[in-house]
């Protein structure tokens, strides 16, 4: 068991499931005649972000959690997606950048610093598995789950088997 | 570094995080003149567990995912709760269990067979690094990121900050 063991495959899980979400989001819409940009705009609060910057966003917390804890350039990507289609693709994309990364990179990057920026003026610095355990993961993990609640509350027939990609 | 490293730290920053939440929702009911109740029970949809269910369960993953992890006896806890008070108090309850783990206790339980049910009849072995990964921290952070959800839908003014802890 390496660093490698406790991360990539984890993120990889959840962005795989999340596209089954989309596709079960896209048939909901299909079945029941509705627009699918009224989920695809969907909050659960009107400040909140919809749930296609859910889904951007947690594409960014693994891409750029992979990237930083192995100190690679860390990858920008705009958030352009109109569709469901184009969501999946961004998934795609980004499953396919985290199995890039090899185990060989992560060999100690558990006590490596890494600097990351939180919100638009500062940094932070922290030991990898630090970063790992209190920023990437629960942020992470925290935008794919609030994209499952924008759509279960929207009524896609979807539960936590869905959200573990065991469905 | 270690495989504890891995895994208490970051069951206590969401613990601690979700009785920051229930003491902002309590604050919202008293300010608003909301029965507690009314946000204890609330659901994202019908047929999905309240407030309360998703806090006891992710207070569940935490406790049991460490004993587990670490062959220790597993705790079982009924579900008893029914204010704010006493959910804060199962919290309390779990984080002080959780604290109580040593990481020698972790020593090698990356590599070690974790066997765990997984509906109601059956059972599935996994490394304990896999357990972590695929069901331990996907379950916890789900039920953990859904009573944010649930709060957040009902007015409660909090945010990403808060499920971090960092607020």
């Amino acid at each position: 068991m390496s660093f490698y063991d406790a991360t990539v495959p984890a993120f990889l899980q959840i962005l795989g499931s999340l596209s089954g979400l989309l596709t079960k989001a896209e048939a909901h819409c299909e079945a029941r005649k509705i627009q699918p940009d009224v989920l695809f705009n969907a909050r659960l609060y009107p400040d909140m972000l919809p749930l296609s910057k859910q889904v951007q966003l947690a594409c960014d917390f693994a891409a750029k959690g992979c990237a930083r804890l192995t100190h690679s350039e860390v990858p920008s990507v705009p958030d352009t997606e109109k569709t469901f289609g184009e969501l999946k693709a961004r998934l795609a994309r980004t499953i396919d950048y985290v199995k890039t990364f090899k185990p060989e990179q992560f060999e100690g990057a558990e006590r490596r610093d890494v600097t990351f920026p939180i919100g638009s003026a500062n940094t932070l610095t922290l030991k990898g598995q630090q970063y790992l355990n209190h920023f990437a993961f629960p942020n992470f993990y925290f935008h794919a789950a609030t994209a499952h609640g924008i759509l279960r509350h929207n009524g896609v027939e979807i539960g936590k088997r869905d959200f573990l990609g065991v469905n």
